[in-house]
């Protein structure tokens, strides 16, 4: 059975996964990228971004731990796009195809969960996007076929997160608390987790992060 | 000048300072004594309650700072009782005389912040209750006078924590961060931390609980 699993989902002390005013500058919206500088400190995060050299400690297996057989990615749309509303909503948004490049670090099918349907969209490297519209259910029935008997990863945003939590649908969440104030930004924990069956298993504390272990109780 | 301290103000990790239906069955509401269960692995916990020996490591070291060149304490009324509205509202509102027995630990003034007016409760120990009806700062006022040249520390709960924190009142917040989630409750983020003025100075893993230091920016 593949299992639905989230990794490294970056979250600060007061419970923001991203900052407000997300955007083209701001993917994480407004100081939002300091919620990620934990990760640009390993070797896992330095190498992804061609820079050489970084830390080898518990943050870096981490992130590695995180890619262990995984056969499919599901994301929100609004992870995938800074712009809203429908895909042809303006010229950039017709153009953008995703934040990582023409080769994309997941080299398998991604599912983004969506309102608006759009053809699949082939990148180098063997990454798909695939575009839902049918909801969290039929985005996961989706992705448990594209991974063949892998298990599957649910990247975010912080929506797609409450949503697939408060369904019961994720089956572990591990999340990377960063000791760092946002203020104002997308919230995870306005939903009850523990109504949602979800337990604290395990704390570890990383270099630049504590690694928090989530099961369904 | 007196500064305005928090110390060991338990939360989880959904950001919960105590736990929903906090009664006298349950003073830090449902299952929010497990916030405090830290605490009673400590030398400084188990001296507390007379039960002998506990750990002397970080998490101690922790507690007995946050009593240092303390001279006062403010807390919230519902900290003070579980009976809400009118102190006369019942026979047992109007016998209670706090959570702490007949020799509070606190051997100074508190300054309880109410809605309702009522004489000072002398207590053995020197420990004397002072109910306050003006705001945060006329009760930051009064136990500036009480603290006599030391510092005052802010005890809780929730609402007074956030009340004087958007007022801008305190001067350096230490939070311990208890792995495990509540799910709903007392929330302290609610309010804007960076907004307030507020960024994390220093994280410190210890035994049952990570330590989080706030400083004004």
């Amino acid at each position: 059975m593949s299992k639905l699993r989230v990794h490294n989902y970056s979250l600060s002390l007061d419970g923001f996964g991203a900052g407000r005013q997300q955007d083209l500058q701001h993917p994480l919206g407004l100081s939002g990228d300091r919620l990620h500088h934990w990760i640009f400190d390993t070797a896992y995060g330095r190498t992804m971004v061609g820079l050489g050299e970084g830390t080898t400690g518990i943050d870096h297996q981490m992130l590695l731990a995180g890619d262990e057989n995984i056969g499919a990615t599901i994301m929100g749309r609004n992870m995938f796009t800074p712009y809203r509303g429908p895909w042809d909503a303006s010229a950039a948004a017709i153009q953008w195809r995703g934040w990582w490049g023409p080769m994309p670090p997941y080299h398998h099918d991604v599912i983004v969960l969506t309102h608006f349907p759009r053809p699949a969209l082939h990148l180098a490297g063997g990454t798909t996007f695939h575009f839902i519209t049918d909801g969290p259910e039929a985005a996961l029935h989706a992705a448990t076929n594209a991974a063949a008997g892998k298990d599957i990863r649910l990247g975010g945003g912080a929506a797609a997160l409450r949503d697939f939590l408060t369904m019961g649908l994720i089956d572990t969440i591990h999340l990377a608390m960063v000791p760092l104030l946002l203020g104002s930004g997308e919230r995870i924990f306005d939903v009850d987790w523990v109504l949602a069956g979800y337990r604290c298993a395990a704390s570890t504390t990383g270099e630049g992060a504590t690694h928090l272990h989530f099961v369904r109780a």
